[in-house]
């Protein structure tokens, strides 16, 4: 297994994690490394991760997450949790920070800076938490796709109480949301109901137009 | 540069594409296919992509994008467009393009397809397009990293009028709704403001929780 491609296509959303194998350290480093990497609207990386390894908050999350078994049973669980509002004094966070690592501070960055003050200033709260969460799902194609080049198998998750999990996580008094879970560690082939039927995706001409 | 992470540090928005390189198409095959093999919500892949080359077009696009040249300097232009909607057609094409591609019907999975009929029902248009429309990030995530592990230039783009690209591509028609753009081709330094200046990310204690 070489090729990007390849990888990419030996992973699934694993149905069984073997709860025996945990992956090591640096291979979940490099993962959220590159999750930390994403592009995202503005630079505004307006999102945070949570590693959970503590069994028995993955116990408590696994009760709010249709008992699916991979939340306790994998190696070590990703949460993506969005800002849940993009307020002004993010975005001076992440402007500033810019500012402060390049050294020098730039008209035309301080002009955008206004600009987009006025743009988040002109949503609702929701609109700009909608526009947030959209960007936690870049670093979670990032994430998954990092996984797959670590040979990681991976589980994204949609199917959870967010509320339930915000509030397990303490994410509310962090002005936080959870959007996504991601469970990370190894397939464990026998249980697993889908590791051996064939990936199904629409063929490309079905899923790409060439306009030339 | 040999690790994904090299790659990843090494991509930015590029600001100035050199117009005489051309993407490999090749390269663009690999891309691509790193989005098709994206792993998306009850492998819907609710969103399709637009692979712009043709001139008239991208100056078109260009015109309602803010004008930015990125939009017509690069190798090839990509559309992310999302379904508008996610009907029960769409959902019964993909669950029977499933037991086709494995040849057999599962209950569990008949059963599955009627619980997503009844939560796109209860849901409005809206919700059912944003829904869609995160699933195009996940893509989009992807995208990324396989341009960048192709050593291949990128721009993800939200500043456009997505009304007006749907119009000059004819997305309406086919109910799609555009939501991303990224061009892709190859930096031209001299030109780029942004080419030298440092990445800017928050630490990894900023930006990651560990609950152990």
């Amino acid at each position: 297994m070489s090729t990007l491609i390849e990888k990419l296509s030996w992973r699934y959303a694993t149905k069984k994690f073997d709860p025996a194998r945990t992956v090591p350290t640096e291979k979940i480093d490099r993962i959220i490394e590159a999750v930390r990497l994403t592009a995202t609207s503005s630079g505004l990386q307006p999102f945070e991760l949570l590693l959970v390894t503590n069994p028995e908050i993955r116990e408590k999350i696994r009760a709010v997450a249709w008992n699916q078994a991979q939340v306790t049973e994998c190696s070590h669980l990703l949460v993506f949790a969005a800002w849940d509002d993009i307020t002004p004094e993010r975005v001076n966070m992440m402007f500033d920070l810019t500012n402060e690592v390049r050294g020098f501070v730039n008209e035309g960055w301080e002009n955008y800076r206004q600009q987009l003050l006025g743009i988040i200033a002109s949503r609702s709260t929701e609109a700009n938490y909608q526009a947030a969460a959209r960007q936690a799902y870049i670093g979670l194609g990032s994430a998954l796709v990092a996984a797959a080049f670590e040979e990681v198998d991976s589980t994204p998750m949609e199917g959870f109480d967010p509320a339930a999990v915000d509030e397990i996580l303490g994410l509310k008094a962090r002005n936080l949301r959870s959007v996504i879970l991601l469970p990370l560690g190894y397939r464990q082939e026998e249980g697993d109901w889908l590791v051996n039927l064939k990936k199904v995706r629409r063929d490309r001409a079905s899923f790409v137009t060439e306009i030339r």
